[in-house]
């Protein structure tokens, strides 16, 4: 053992307090609140402390400062010890800290980005690291840049699978810019977890992807130290095993179980235990100064279909993803390993150095997807829309972020064909509409998915579009605009007897209905409700007054799709047009397209069916 | 090098000749689609031939007999091989071979247990394993069993976290009947895999995890076959990483990029290449005898509770699966590392060995459960309805493998408090619902709630009940009765002039704002909409004709929950009453349920209001 000099040994001991009053402020805080997790908050206190006082460089008087570094909880419970940081940092006072949890204050029970450090919602385990991962990525791939990102984790949320695509794409992307700090407390939340204190499992499989990798006592100042040091030289992604006690510190609570997500019994008791309340104050690092950085814009022409022309929209997505990006430098892509499906390699081919192959790892994809929207990029993320479900976690706590994050899903619905049921997404619609403040998109066409390409880029927020397998007629002119929460009147007389509704591929069902149905002499009006959230109510609501009977028609599940959308829309009106909703209800197989959107009631006879019974 | 006796010699001719036939016809039936993965077969050929012929256990006459060892494909798409199989195996003709992938075959593009000898459908990557986790814990725990789960992985799939909250969970439960066969030829569907040919960061991070590790030439049978006996006799669970050649045998495409998922371009050229047709059987091994085995069946009382009494709904589903395990032995409970939460730990606490403790890993635990209930075990698997999110794609498919699956989301809605948003399920009615042949239950009290979880262990399928966290008082009388697909109207006179319907925690406030409303002589009528899906549209229509106006709320997003449910049922009966949602549609943040429900405009005196300016 290296011998401690006088001036190490005091330097600790002021670390020492450090800790203690982070122990003292997540007591404080979670007495305050009457809820909290203060012990998961006592366990990290010493790696926290050190990381503020010798090795974070944060201006917290300028978090918008690019070259600041991240500091991200993953374990997001442990929100009051990252308050306590906040008050060390002088950044908010003793009375906001005892706020916690109140309404309306920003220290919510898990952070948010309402508090202007924080970049991302944490709170469901397992995201903080996949998101991190973004940002570094961002750091090493785009911005050449210097600061580093700093996670702590739970020992606990190592059981989620998205750590483990986190550890690869780190170790697979050589990203020595991510340091993950793990707070081994050996407690989940009803008891120990699968290894307790017993490191080694772990540390082998973060070693095997590629990462350097410490074990630690999480408690001991000099070995932190030590550790961050290591971690930093280490020239790849370094994780840092420290074993710690749950609520360390206080005896009534220290490794013991039944004290997860509680304050503790005698709060006043325990602050004394650990020295009384402080208020010490940590001069953090600054950063130096952020580095200026060039991005590679390779020219594309803004991508234009004639009419007739039969085109499927996710190649549109494709061409029109380059072309963006062509003209927005912020523009980035990325592609769970189907980018020759989805056509994200449309992008990749254009501009490969904004373009990340996240392999077959949806969770990681759209965490990655989260964190570069951190750093101000604008990240399109697609794989088929069936796989995006893997991923909704990720989307919701992204939504609750505020993130900015655009969304793709291809080879949606009944009408991909032989692929059969596994590979279509029939929920999508359903499930990204469930998701606060986004927009779905669903384009029946080229040029109409190149305009909605160039929308999606320009709004903020979570927004997904999908598209189309096959090939389908171009139907509108190039340029033609189309904005997000409008519809689109493609069929229509004086006269209509009925309103046909689709989007996407049914659209094109409703035209040949349409057309089947004058033969008969009925007329049809069709609309191609190609923004379904926000959705157009006034052109539903007129087409409800005009004509006799609307039909919806979708590839998709009858629940919260398309037919829902326009049903909730007819119902707050009072509307007693009588709507008849065409969608899939039973299991599909495999087939040619048209059999199968024959089998589920969906083409335009079952269309041209359904009007008649409906008139 | 060991020598190789004639007689082995002889042997591995043969071996390579049925792998030979197993390319043939994955190359024919591909050809026939027009469509499908015979490159993704051909690299696996040679394992499958050789577990065909001299390891698996399995009665193909009989996929009925619990005996059967378990073969899961996880790489779904290598359909062809399984096909190919079947054909060898005497189960299917060459005839049936051919119609892969035909609208109306059963040999769909991925398997789905439409085929007897099919468990679970696969097809989206990464399940394959963790649901097989779920079979082997089966065999291990509950059935002493000596059947075996043999998964064939593709390489590419390792990418997805599920896949290692498998090898997690295996190697932590001792799964020594399971065995995974891994195919790594490199190619993922765009391109090479992140490793290629080296497994080594697999096979360590595999190990680490408590495995059995091989690593082979996986077109070697005498390899095959000396891993194959090998990881039988681990001890262990045993992964197997064979190295291949993606479109083995055919030098047009063998290691070729570019032909994932393609029919070859010469398949009768390929088929000479590969020395012709064949039609080799092999006479598969039987299983041993099905072993007996029991089911220690701790007697639970009934629960019932006083009407007045404040109980949550999560601790009654706690204590009504405690008891219907008592009268069902084949009732099993998984739960995410949160079931002191759930209350599932009441079921643990009197049934510990049909209990799984799955920690935080959302994806393995619904895995499981669609592993559990192939072998006839009911599986009931908690997690805080935000976290269950997170499996949302494991649903989605066990939907398609029509799997008998019962879960139950706590902590949903604003309602929870203090925690904030990222604890909050305001999404998971719409999810859910949007899942085939899914029933949605939201019940509002204690004895309604054990009610429903007998309905949920009667009935098959995806089944998804939502548990409030904060205790609300009993309303119905224990023993009342409660179907899928009913309601209750709570308050009626004749004379109602408007209809609040609610569910769960809002009912509450339903009836609160009904009270309040009478007292300015609005007389209200209050439905308990407990069933969202299937729903009670009679009763729904009957409140549209006798009442003038209708106001849903509910503790949820706006979007696909029970306000647009209600939308459909009179949206397509063309009622023209009017209906008032009332919903989430602002990010919630942290503040005591009371403050959260009034700042969502769902407490009772938003509802007083609602109807006030409706009427």
């Amino acid at each position: 053992m290296p011998q401690v000099t006088p001036e190490q040994a005091l330097d600790r001991e002021r670390l020492h307090e450090l800790a203690q009053q982070l122990r003292v402020d997540s007591v404080r805080a979670a007495a305050a609140a009457g809820s909290g997790h203060p012990t998961s908050s006592m366990s990290a206190a010493d790696l926290m402390a050190v990381l503020m006082a010798r090795y974070l460089r944060y201006d917290f008087s300028d978090p918008e400062n690019p070259a600041n570094d991240h500091l991200v909880f993953s374990k997001g419970h442990a929100s009051p010890l990252l308050y306590g940081l906040y008050k060390m940092a002088g950044a908010i006072d003793d009375e906001e800290l005892l706020t916690f949890r109140e309404f309306g204050s920003r220290l919510q029970g898990h952070p948010t980005p309402e508090i202007p450090w924080v970049d991302v919602a944490t709170g469901s385990l397992g995201q903080g690291l996949p998101i991190s991962v973004g940002m570094a990525l961002a750091g090493k791939r785009l911005e050449a840049a210097d600061f580093r990102v700093w996670v702590l984790c739970g020992d606990s949320e190592l059981a989620e699978g998205s750590m483990w695509e986190a550890f690869e794409q780190a170790g697979h992307s050589g990203l020595d810019n991510l340091i993950a700090i793990v707070d081994v407390n050996r407690f989940g939340q009803r008891g120990p977890t699968m290894y307790e204190w017993d490191t080694t499992s772990w540390a082998g499989r973060v070693e095997a992807c590629g990462w350097h990798v410490q074990e630690i006592d999480g408690h001991d100042a000099g070995a932190i130290d030590e550790a961050y040091a290591e971690a930093l030289a280490a020239g790849a992604p370094a994780a840092i095993f420290a074993r710690t006690k749950k609520g360390s510190g206080v005896a009534a609570v220290e490794d013991e179980p039944g004290w997860h997500g509680k304050p503790l019994a005698d709060p006043e008791a325990a602050v004394e235990e650990l020295g009384g309340v402080r208020s010490l104050q940590v001069e953090v690092q600054s950063p130096p100064a952020a580095r200026p950085f060039e991005v590679t814009c390779a020219s594309v022409e803004r991508p234009s279909y004639e009419v007739g022309e039969k085109v499927a929209t996710r190649g549109a997505y494709g061409d029109a993803l380059a072309w963006i990006a062509s003209v927005d430098e912020k523009v980035v892509a990325l592609d769970g390993e189907v980018g020759n499906s989805t056509y994200a390699e449309r992008f990749a081919a254009k501009h490969p150095e904004r373009f990340f192959e996240m392999y077959i790892a949806e969770q990681q994809m759209v965490a990655a997807a989260v964190g570069l929207q951190t750093r101000g990029w604008k990240p399109f993320a697609s794989s088929f829309g069936a796989f995006l479900s893997r991923a909704y976690d990720f989307v919701r706590m992204g939504a609750i972020s505020g993130a900015d994050v655009k969304l793709c899903g291809s080879h949606v619905g009944v009408s991909i064909g032989a692929d059969g049921p596994s590979q279509m997404a029939l929920e999508d619609i359903a499930a990204f509409r469930a998701v606060l403040d986004s927009v779905v998109l669903y384009p029946c066409d080229a040029n109409q998915t190149v305009e909605l390409v160039e929308a999606m880029r320009e709004r903020r927020g979570i927004t997904y579009m999908r598209t189309t397998r096959s090939a389908t007629p171009v139907l509108y002119e190039p340029g033609a605009s189309f904005e997000i929460g409008g519809s689109r009147t493609l069929r229509s007389s004086g006269e209509d007897a009925v309103t046909l509704i689709g989007a996407g591929i049914t659209l094109h069902e409703c035209l040949d209905a349409a057309e089947r149905l004058s033969e008969q002499g009925i007329a049809a009006r069709v609309i191609d409700l190609y923004s379904v959230k926000p959705v157009d109510a006034e052109a539903i609501l007129r087409a409800a007054k005009e004509t006799r009977a609307l039909v919806t028609v979708e590839d998709h599940w009858a629940e919260g799709g398309v037919g829902e959308t326009v049903a909730g829309v007819l119902a707050e009106a009072a509307s007693g047009t009588p709507l008849v909703r065409l969608a899939v209800t039973e299991r599909p197989g495999s087939g040619l397209p048209g059999a199968l959107l024959a089998a589920a009631g969906i083409d335009a006879e079952h269309i041209v069916a359904a009007v008649e019974q409906a008139l």
